[in-house]
C-alpha cells in the first residue's frame, strides 16, 4: 500500500527543525519512504495507491501527552475547587471506589476520542484498574501508549506484593505489543503513598525487566512538607539517598516542588518529568521550574494529567499555558523558543513513552503523522507556522490523525472509535455511578 | 419575523445562574419574547416563521472582548520573545508604520472572523487608524462594539489638540449607532505615552460628552518603575491626585502591577478593569491581581489584547487562563468560582463595553445568543455544564452566533464576513507590508 500526500506544508520538526513549504510525502506501510521538497515526479504517481491533495494543510508530527488517568475521564467537572488532598479523598477516591468495569471503558474511550480528536498520538496511562483490558483496546484503536499498572503501598507487605506482581506481569505482558506501539512501566503512585522499601522492590523489579519507573514526584507543598516532617529529607533525596535514581530511567510527574540541586541532580541521573501545568494551577499545586528544569538540560514533555484535574485533554492548550505561564512568572518574553516547546510535544514526549520513534516527519521514520487546516481565521496570516502551532492553534484544528501508516482519524471523523457510542457510553455510565455515590 | 428555537439546554447566566435543562426561547424581531422551560405548545409552533430544533446544544449568551487593537491582527506571530517596551520600539511600530487603510481593513476582518467564530459578539477597540472605516464595518457585520479612536500625547500642543478633537468627533460621530450595537470612549493611550494634562483635558472631554474613558494601565512593571523615578508616584495615584478618577467612568486594561490601596480606590470609584491574561504572561508583563480586585468588588471583565501578544482571541481559552492561574499563583484551588469567571465574559463585559444589555439570556432582552455543539467528547459526561464552559469548552464548539436577533453564523458559516476572501486578504497585505518593512 502506496499512499502519496502532496501539496503539502511539511513542519517537520526534525532536527534541522525545517518547514517544506510545498512538498510531498510517500507513506509504504508503515513508513515514510519519503519527505521531499517540491512536487512528486509521474514515476511516483503511477505506482501509488493513492493520492492526496494537501492544499491548505499542514503535515506535522503526532503529539505526545506523558501522564494521565484516562480511566477517570468520566469525572470531568465533578469537583473544580478542591486541593489535591481533599479532592482524594472527598471526591475522586469515593467516585473511583463505585467505578465499573465498563465505566472504566467508557472513560477510556472517551479520552482516546478526545486525545486523536485534538491530534494526540500517544499517551502515558498511569492507573490500576483493568489494564488488560485498555492495553486490548489500545491494539485496536491504534494509538501509543506507555501503560503502568500504578501501585498504592499503604497497605501489608503481602498486598504490596501482590500488586507489584500484579504490576510487573501486565508490564511484561504487554511490552512491544501491537507492533511495538505498547510500551510498559512499573509506576508506584508517589512518595506519600508508597513506603521507601516498597518503592526499593519496585525499582529492583523495574531494574530486573529492564523497565522505566514512572511516579507522582513533588506535586504540592503539603506533601513535600509532610514528607520532611517525617522522613527530615525532601522524596527525591530520600530516592537519590537509597540511590534509586541511577538504577532505572526515571519519569516523574509534575515536579513542581523541587530546589536547585534536585533539577541538578535530576540532570546527571537522566530523570525525564512530565510538565501538568493545567492540573498543577487548577488543582492550587503552584506551578513548575520549567525553564530551569530546561536549562539544566532535563527532557521534559507534557502531561494532561487527568482530565477531573484539568478538565481537557488539548495538548495545544496544555503547551500553550506552560509557555506562556514560564513568560509571565520569570517576567521574561524570552523564556522559552518556540523549539523548545514544539519538542516537548513530539521528539521529548516520543522519547518519555520509550516508543523508539523520533517524534519528527523524517524518511524511514514510521509514518506517524497528523495534518492540520490552515485556513482558519486564527491561523492567519500564514507565515509564521511554528509560532502559531505554539500560540494560537487548538485540538479541533486537526483533521487527520495517522499512526504506523494507518488512519486513526480522516476529516475529522474517528475512525477506530464511535463517537456517537463513546458520548452515549460516558453520559450513561457517569449517571449510573453518581446515583450510587450519592 | 417570529424564531423559535426548541428542545435547548439553556445557559441563561441570568441573575439567578440557572439552567433550563430542556426549554425554548421565542426571538421577535431584535428581542427575546420568552425563554421557558419545556415544550413549546401548539399556538407558538403555528405562529414561528422558523423553527429550530436545538438536540444536543447549549444555548448561552454570547461573550465580550473588552480590550484589543483589532486593526493589528496581520501581526500575528510576527514577534513572539521580546518584552513589551522593545517589541513595540523594535517590531511593533515600524510594521505599524507601514499599514495602508487596505492592510488595516484585512486585520479587522480577520479579527472580526476569529470572534465571531468563537462566539464572542462584542469587542472594544483602541485604535487610531481608519476608524470611521471599522464603524461601518461593524454596522454592516453586526457585532457589538466600544470604538475608541485612541492618542499618543508624546507631542506638540497643536497636535495633542487636533488629536482629541478628532477622537473627541469621531465618538460623538458613532455614539450608538447600528441600532445602538456601537458605543464610543476617549482613550488617551497610556500615562507613560500621555502627560497627565493631557489626560486630564481628555477627562474633561469625556466628561462634557457624557463617555466613559479607556487607557492601558500598569502593564508592567519598567513602565510603573520609570513613571515613578519621574513623577515620584504610581500612575493611578498620580490620576487619583488630580481628581481624575472620579470625574468619569474608566476602564483601564491590564492593571497588573497595582498595590492593594489601588484596588481599593479603583473600587471606590467604580473603576472597571479588563484583564489581559495571556498577552500579560506572552509579554513577560506579570499576572495581575484578578481574585483581589474580585474580593474588592471591581467589576472585571476579560480582553484578549491584539493577537500579536495573545495569540488568539478566543475568549473560552482567555478565561480558563485567567482563573486557572489565579489558583496556581494563590495555591489556592478554590480561588475563583464557576459563576464568577462566566460572569467576566459576559454580564461584566456587556457592562463594560456600555452595552446597556444584561448580558443574559432573559425575556425582554435583546436577542444576543450563541449555541454550542454539546456533541464532542471534550464536553462529556454533559452534566457539569458550567464547569465545562470554564475549564473544557473551545472558540470551534461555537455553532451559531446572534445578535439583536440576526444571525451572524450559523453552522460554523460566518454570514456577514466571507471567510476565504479574509484569508487571501489577510495574507497578501501581510505580505506586502513584510516586504516594505524588511
Amino acid at each position: 500500500m502506496i499512499t502519496l500526500i502532496k501539496n503539502a506544508r511539511i513542519i517537520t520538526l526534525d532536527e534541522s527543525f525545517r518547514i517544506i513549504w510545498n512538498g510531498y510525502i510517500v507513506v509504504e506501510d508503515m513508513t515514510f519512504t519519503r519527505v521531499e521538497e517540491g512536487e512528486p515526479d509521474q514515476q511516483l504517481i503511477d505506482v501509488a495507491d493513492r493520492i492526496r491533495d494537501a492544499r491548505g494543510e499542514w503535515l506535522m508530527p503526532g503529539l505526545y501527552n506523558t501522564h494521565g488517568h484516562a480511566a477517570m475521564t468520566l469525572m470531568r467537572g465533578y469537583e473544580d475547587n478542591l486541593p489535591l488532598d481533599r479532592w482524594l479523598k472527598e471526591k475522586i477516591w469515593p467516585f473511583e471506589g463505585q467505578l465499573t468495569r465498563e465505566a472504566v471503558a467508557a472513560g477510556r474511550a472517551l479520552a482516546m476520542s478526545e486525545m486523536i480528536s485534538s491530534g494526540t498520538i500517544g499517551f502515558l496511562e498511569m492507573y490500576h484498574l483493568y489494564m488488560d483490558d485498555f492495553a486490548e483496546e489500545i491494539e485496536r484503536v491504534g494509538m501509543r501508549a506507555a501503560l503502568t499498572r500504578s501501585v498504592i503501598g499503604l497497605c501489608s507487605r503481602e498486598e504490596q506484593d501482590a500488586k507489584l506482581e500484579e504490576s510487573a506481569s501486565f508490564a511484561t505482558r504487554w511490552s512491544g505489543a501491537a507492533y511495538n506501539r505498547i510500551q510498559t512501566m512499573l509506576a508506584p503512585h508517589a512518595p506519600y503513598t508508597c513506603p521507601i522499601d516498597y518503592i526499593e522492590r519496585i525499582v529492583d523489579k523495574a531494574e530486573e525487566l529492564g523497565l522505566p519507573v514512572h511516579m507522582h514526584l513533588a506535586e504540592t507543598k503539603k506533601e513535600v512538607d509532610d514528607y520532611q516532617k517525617i522522613h527530615k529529607m525532601h522524596p527525591l533525596d530520600h530516592l537519590d539517598e537509597r540511590g534509586l535514581l541511577t538504577r532505572v530511567p526515571w519519569l516523574f510527574a509534575h515536579g513542581v516542588h523541587l530546589e536547585k540541586h534536585h533539577l541538578k541532580r535530576m540532570s546527571e541521573t537522566h530523570a525525564r518529568v512530565s510538565h501538568n501545568p493545567m492540573s498543577n494551577l487548577k488543582l492550587g499545586s503552584g506551578m513548575a521550574p520549567l525553564t530551569a528544569m530546561l536549562d539544566q538540560g532535563i527532557s521534559v514533555s507534557i502531561g494532561c494529567d487527568g482530565v477531573s484535574a484539568n478538565n481537557t485533554l488539548d495538548l495545544w492548550e496544555e503547551l500553550r499555558i506552560a509557555v506562556l505561564l514560564q513568560k509571565g512568572l520569570l517576567q521574561k518574553a524570552d523564556a522559552l523558543s518556540v523549539e523548545q516547546a514544539l519538542r516537548m510535544i513530539t521528539s521529548e514526549g516520543a522519547s518519555a513513552l520509550q516508543t523508539g520513534h523520533s517524534g519528527m516527519i523524517k524518511a524511514g521514520e514510521e509514518a506517524d503523522f497528523i495534518m492540520i487546516d490552515a485556513t482558519s481565521p486564527h491561523l492567519q496570516p500564514e507565515q509564521h507556522i511554528h509560532s502559531h502551532l505554539v500560540y494560537a492553534a487548538k485540538g479541533s484544528d486537526v483533521t487527520d490523525v495517522y499512526v504506523q501508516g494507518k488512519a486513526l482519524m480522516e476529516n475529522r471523523e474517528l475512525l477506530t472509535l464511535d463517537k456517537e457510542r463513546t458520548r452515549f457510553e460516558a453520559n450513561k455510565e457517569f449517571a449510573d455511578i453518581l446515583s450510587r455515590v450519592n
